[in-house]
């Protein structure tokens, strides 16, 4: 499935943090050459700004005329989940849909031994019953203010990279200050063409969010980690909350009206929702780096969680409830993460980004600024192509502690993330706003005090078992001598120190937080919590790394791609929608099958296709239909649309992203990519790579007819 | 379970491979004064060689004479199975006993789609029923031969390394030759003590062998993976064959008589069988180097495979019964690695492991033997221990494309291994035999061939998805753009290059094999086979890693590892057991259990704790019980022992090895080690180490009350 994003990951790892510039629209030639691509006057390609949305293309290719009011419709009713994935209201009283995949983080925070609402689903026929998750919050964008200004103002051209970096920091804190005093409204600026442009975006921020109805896992997941990123697929992907403001029900005027028929061959569609991460203007070095030093170490962490996970569920019916999303969100990034490392092996894709790399207009543009090519400063300039393959140099000789100690891939429990926040916060607080690490600026406080202070269930065992594979997985990544495994482990190994950490900490207990957090820098310090020993004993090393990554890499790069994206603007024009950021974009395309192997595939699945394949298979695990299903058979119309394709350009974090018609209605739930849409990150193709979507009649359908829900689905119609 | 081990594997890879020198006996003091093992007057340590065994401890400890007469019958009933575990003879008529798991090889090869002999069993009620195995071949140790001084004299003492090999490889094939010539017998020389030794195994050997009766794998592996290489165990994993000769079953006048009773605490016991591999006299140098290169390799290799394993079992039932044996095997051997990689994690460990490489008495050696220290060459000689972690040095280099090519882990399908010999035996067969590589001399040919032209069915989908793995796993191990992965893709990503090679290989066809070997160098070098097209496109490279690790590591560790030998064999004689060879050993313990956090867990279970265990799970996958089971337990006396331990010094390739008392008499199967036992390859303790063994009573009563087998149980009772 989409996989979902970590939450304000600003400084997150594998393609999930920075953004890049521009899309692949003018390669359109070169990759037709190649035999790869298909030309289109107009590609469906882009995920775009609401500030910036593609009105000519619209006009040009499908004689949609993109009003105001349609787009800030779509907007005001578009919601971000701080779980990792996008969601739509769906009616006046704050009722919300997204994914099943990306409800489950709060669905098992609901769950206990006994009352596994994963496996059984949930539905609250009252609003008293609806269930209040634990820490999940929503955010809806309001208004979007171009700060480009004010934040290139404070960064001067003389500045050392590590003064460029902090100079741009304090003003993106201080603009986010400012704009939450005056208004209220969670405040972000976002860095959009790495650096083109910064732009503020305001939120309204809901934290009390409740469970209305959740499907059994089964059907929400149809296939499993088999047909993930597969179609033809099946899958409830679905699940409903509530938005609530002052105990009772949000007032969601802007909403998007539940469509009865869905879409049909050939419809215009439009997804409004959060992609995570892009990096199709990456240079080719880049990508190389990602290929040779980046995914495969990704790929061996995944693994090791994922194996660890596996052997944990073995053990018992609650062993494998407990870990049910942990093993579902790494098995889901190992299989999206394989398809792009397949896609970065493909040398058809790495000559398209030869090709790139090479485009004479850029070529031509960096003649003319530097010619003969050399630097301002008078030394000759290898050009930002070369500079970025210098950068992956330098970036190699650390990348590996720095994911494994400052972004905590050796540390792989939350309970060692709330460890590493207490600690850092006793730091930090005393400072200013806008000189602290970016994450504590005090307009995220509230945001991360609600994460801190979590009443959400964490099972000792369970984290035992992520702990010890994480250390065990620093071992073996840098050598059981090295000096940053010989801290981390204290004179154990893996396993026992993994023990020691779970048996002593009370960072169980939210109290203990709480405790810690109000006590200050002399809590921390005094505290003999094995836990907080830890995140105090590494922060030395882990916060060296993260200057080392921000000056060296992160603020070199960033001044790299602006110059590539300044020779772009200038050889085609700023009509061309930004890398995605996790912030709101629209993307449209066609809905349509596809062929494979000769074989030619329906742009809509049916619940009858779920019936046949689980029947083919014996109706074995991951293939089993929910009990309800299978004596609820006869009930259903087995014609009924349940998933549908399109063209539309998603990727990670656009899972439960809202896809409308041309009226603005809700006509499907966006839950996936086939597995031709996983080299997505780096290329664009629409000749069979699809976003899938789940079919607004086939939730009426299975609620009308299998769910006792007849209050939703009035609420969703009407009727 | 104890691990299988690669047959003839005298090239295998993560210790798999070379013998190392003497064990851990003088090392007791030590060891005692760090608190971690017990010291008493002579230990139970030691795999024994059959014509040097531990009479003198045997006698001092337990007062037990070891006859002639009793070893003689122990080796002449003891089998070696070349899917890599070990055996007994049970009856007159060629009865053989192993465990399932080594059976498992051979069970699922007469399995298909629809006859699933490891879901559900397997017994023949007569011997016309019994089924032949496709290349199941039985070593029976006949005769050992000091063949030393003839080795020893065909080395000189100014050759060059690589004449070294080359001499000395020559000269254990002829000597091979000529005993084969001589005897009609299967004849290999085995390296003891890493060159101190070099003895000449006559084995009769056999090739008809029929499988006579097989338990359901539920039972046999009852806990799964879970379970694996922890104590309370309840299996049944034994399975039974027969050895045919000339039709007719073979005549096996020296069989172990299957005790009714089994062993009560305290009893003395032995174990014959064939260990695989130790590194208990590695120096400091060359375990570091195990623990920061080849096992965290070795761990992404496996959990590659294994991921690859468990997502197209859940593909489909009979996926999952077509992967079950390769699953099975990846799984067990990245628990066993995972032990023995948290052993070396251990600074306890590696702390002995340094007082044994400054042991005094053998400093004093070197300093006497090269005073001042400095080597025959007239150069300063650092000593072994130094000149070792020199060599490590040098294997860093080029390890990984040596296992990756040569050893063959980038192509993980035995479809390659045979195109590989049938490459490399065009090229061999010409040259005379001892100028061959190894595996190609005469003597060995016989079973080669056996191998290569066996009918066992392959599957095109699980072979493609296992080197799909491999090569993705080479090109994450090398990086996408290193010569030898771009050798081995030739122009496609990983999964294009095995869809292919499977799409266009003939080889699954043993007729195409034997043609290609019919046509010597002519037919593979005209052959358009895409797999031999690759086996010839690396064979240049892969020679070529061969020869460099052959020279400068394998000759060079040799040479200090038996200059070190002969400083050991002077400072504490030579009474002491050389590391596992995968030749038949004789080791000894005691019965009894031990105690784990305070728990005192009893020597032996019992039938009833199955139930109880499987019950408490709600029978889940991995503790399902087989419905012959569930509906049968109350015909079973639920009291009946079923799985017991001793401190008898076991390793991987132990497992099927019968466990005799002193009267010789059968009274267990050894199939597993607990997970204390797992850093027995560096150390061995008794605390809490044990090997497991299938109980023998608990064998005869699932016999005669669940399976209808009453002719089996009076073959192996006479009643």
């Amino acid at each position: 499935m989409t996989p979902r994003v970590a939450f304000g990951a600003a400084r997150g790892y594998n393609g999930l943090h920075t953004t890049r510039v521009l899309p692949m629209r003018y390669y359109a030639l070169a990759l037709a050459a190649l035999g790869v691509l298909p030309m289109t006057a107009v590609s469906d390609e882009g995920m775009w700004l609401l500030n910036d949305p593609p009105r000519a293309q619209l006009k040009e290719k499908y004689k949609f005329d993109l009003t105001d009011a349609w787009l800030k419709n779509a907007m005001l009713a578009s919601v971000r989940l701080n779980s990792g994935g996008s969601g739509g209201f769906v009616s006046p009283d704050g009722l919300l849909v997204t994914n099943h995949h990306v409800a489950a983080d709060s669905i098992q925070k609901l769950s206990k031994a006994g009352t596994d609402l994963m496996r059984d689903g949930f539905y609250a026929e009252t609003r008293e019953k609806e269930l209040k998750c634990p820490d999940l919050e929503l955010n809806v964008l309001q208004e979007i203010v171009d700060v480009t200004k004010e934040v290139n103002a404070a960064v001067k051209p003389n500045m050392t990279g590590s003064d460029a970096f902090a100079a741009r920091r304090a003003v993106m804190s201080q603009i986010e200050k400012d704009s939450l005093d005056k208004t209220g409204l969670r405040s972000d600026v976002v860095t959009l063409y790495n650096g083109g442009l910064y732009h503020l975006y305001r939120y309204k921020k809901y934290t009390d969010v409740r469970l209305v109805f959740a499907p059994e896992k089964a059907i929400a997941s149809f296939g499993g980690d088999v047909d993930n990123f597969e179609y033809p697929r099946m899958n409830l992907d679905v699940s409903f909350f509530r938005a609530y403001e002052n105990g009772a029900p949000a007032k969601t005027p802007n909403f998007l009206k539940w469509s009865e028929t869905g879409p049909a061959a050939g419809d215009l569609v439009f997804v409004t929702g959060h992609p995570g991460t892009t990096q199709r203007l990456e240079t080719l070095a880049r990508l190389t780096h990602r290929r040779d030093y980046t995914l495969p170490y990704t790929l061996a962490r995944l693994r090791a969680l994922e194996a660890a996970m596996l052997q944990f569920s073995e053990q018992s019916g609650e062993n494998r409830r407990q870990a049910a999303t942990d093993l579902h969100s790494v098995a889901n990034a190992r299989k999206a993460f394989s398809g792009q490392y397949q896609g970065l092996l493909d040398p058809k894709i790495m000559a398209q980004k030869f090709e790139s790399d090479n485009d004479p207009k850029l070529r031509k543009q960096w003649s003319e600024a530097y010619e003969p090519p050399q630097s301002p400063l008078g030394v000759t300039n290898p050009g930002p192509w070369a500079n970025i393959e210098l950068i992956q140099k330098a970036y190699r000789e650390f990348e590996k502690p720095h994911a494994l100690f400052e972004t905590g891939h050796a540390f792989a429990s939350p309970l060692f993330g709330t460890a590493r926040h207490l600690v850092r916060l006793a730091d930090e607080l005393p400072k200013k706003s806008p000189d602290r690490l970016r994450e504590y600026r005090d307009s995220n406080l509230d945001s991360l005090k609600f994460q801190l202070f979590s009443p959400a269930p964490l099972y000792p065992e369970l984290e035992r078992v992520k702990l010890q594979t994480s250390l065990t997985f620093l071992a073996e990544q840098l050598g059981g001598g090295h000096d940053l495994v010989k801290l981390a482990l204290a004179g154990k190994n893996p396993a026992q120190r993994a023990e020691e950490l779970i048996a002593g900490t009370k960072l169980f207990d939210p109290a203990a937080r709480r405790a810690l957090f109000d006590g200050g820098a002399k809590a921390v310090s005094e505290s003999k919590d094995p836990l907080i020993v830890l995140a105090k004993a590494v922060d030395a090393d882990a916060r060296r790394l993260r200057a080392r990554y921000e000056t060296e890499v992160e603020e070199r790069e960033r001044q790299q791609y602006a110059q590539l994206a300044e020779f772009r603007f200038k050889a085609y024009g700023s009509s061309v929608a930004p890398d995605a950021t996790f912030t709101l974009r629209l993307a449209f395309g066609t809905v349509g099958g596809y062929e494979v192997g000769g074989q030619k595939l329906n742009f809509h699945t049916t619940f009858g296709e779920a019936f046949e394949k689980s029947a083919k298979l014996d109706g074995r695990e991951p293939f089993d239909l929910p009990k309800r299903w299978l004596d609820g058979k006869d009930k259903l119309d087995l014609k009924t649309p349940f998933n549908f394709v399109s063209t539309a350009d998603t990727i990670g974090g656009n899972s439960g992203s809202p896809v409308l018609n041309r009226a603005g209605e809700l006509i499907g739930v966006n839950f996936d990519r086939n597995r031709h849409g996983l080299v997505r990150n780096f290329v664009y193709t629409d000749v069979q790579a699809r976003h899938i979507a789940v079919h607004s009649a086939s939730v009426l359908e299975a609620l009308r007819k299998l769910y006792p829900a007849a209050p939703l689905v009035k609420e969703l119609t009407g009727k």
